[in-house]
């Protein structure tokens, strides 16, 4: 019988701030003895790998590169490793890979050649937003990102604030950061002056920002939060 | 001006394990500094905190329960400590608070009263099952616990299935623990072979188990998961 090696899913920070402070030590442990890895992109990850372990030597680190861009055919031979018995770490370029990241396509990957899968505890800022949003973290959606067409985002917001409500369900999304700004004038526009939001903003960084307003109450702010990584979470009870 | 608290939400290990190995240093250095808590489970709660910091002195601690029979009316007296300037941890019997648990209606009330809402790392069985089970991570939904009810639950699985292909959308569901052995029945029977199914049990304990198979090969399988807490993922393409 064949020994396979095991995914490790790797968690990273959301930007410049101690590593430790956001990872368990069994991240730590992980990259201590790990070098190879599938990562979205090489740069950032040898960075996070050196904050969290300096002492591991960079040039026996073997990292392949998964995007956008990489083609399905190559994914075989990013898991080779993994069939040849070593045990293999997947990283995104910041918070947890799998979700919301090309990740997942190695993962579904692994399974399907019976390897062990293990993720590790990290920041995202998904989950995190939603425990500090307040709202119904029993049922709800993370929707992705927003279309770019203008009136489909518009109707998509509305489909969102009239499915929290049908559903009694919180429906999170996000929007390409430069476009934050825009889309609050879009939802103070859009949703009904009794319609909760969420806006986290630089979770787990210094510049974190995080509050649950009605739009009434939102509308009578002044919030500036331009290219910052951000969660909006609506729910309309 | 009033200077108020802050909120930290304080996850805690999913079972029997080092806290270490799945919270990073930050929960340590919150529970060092902060004796007022609103917890689900007082017991649960008092050995979490000694398992994370043994030093702290238990005498000290100020614990309100929070449960499901807990009267709204109480919970303005819970974040008293928070208006007179102390800050307070708020802590889940097992995982995230806020997620899944009553918890989220205490960080409601916090931002209704312009209060600090922190959240912290650490290990999310919803999040964790995602992000190893290979699934599209960019739309999800977390249904929370299947209708007691047969019919209803069989018409509940059905509908996720038809949402998940509709939707292009991993759908999870959560089931009370001694009915899993049953539920995987029902699933094998309701889903359409090719519906892959994901099954994350005991996430973060050394019993981990996470794997994910068309519904089709799970029928091959034999499977005990009696009373181990699970997350279920569906997805039809």
């Amino acid at each position: 019988m064949k020994l396979l090696g095991k995914l490790y899913l790797i968690p990273t920070t959301m930007g410049e701030s101690d590593p430790m402070d956001v990872l368990p030590q069994t991240v730590r442990r992980t990259i201590e003895v790990i070098d190879h890895y599938i990562v979205e992109n090489d740069k950032t990850a040898r960075k996070s790998i050196k904050a969290v372990y300096p002492e591991k030597k960079q040039s026996e680190l073997v990292l392949f590169t998964l995007n956008k861009r990489t083609e399905p055919s190559e994914h075989l031979d990013f898991i080779k490793p993994l069939l040849e018995g070593k045990n293999m770490g997947l990283m995104s370029e910041a918070g947890c890979p799998g979700v919301a990241d090309p990740g997942a396509v190695i993962v579904k990957l692994a399974h399907e050649k019976g390897i062990q899968v293990v993720p590790l505890v990290g920041p995202s800022s998904i989950l995190l937003a939603m425990m500090a949003s307040g709202m119904n973290g029993q049922s709800f959606t993370f929707n992705g990102y927003l279309p770019i067409d203008k009136d489909e985002k518009k109707s998509a917001i509305r489909h969102f604030e009239r499915l929290s409500q049908d559903k009694n369900q919180s429906q999170l999304f996000i929007e390409t950061p430069y476009r934050n700004n825009k889309l609050i004038e879009d939802l103070l526009q859009i949703l009904n002056p009794s319609t909760h939001l969420c806006i986290a903003t630089d979770i787990t960084l210094p510049t974190e920002f995080i509050k649950t307003l009605k739009v009434s109450d939102w509308k009578k702010l002044k919030i500036d939060i331009d290219k910052r990584p951000t969660i909006f979470i609506i729910h309309k009870i």
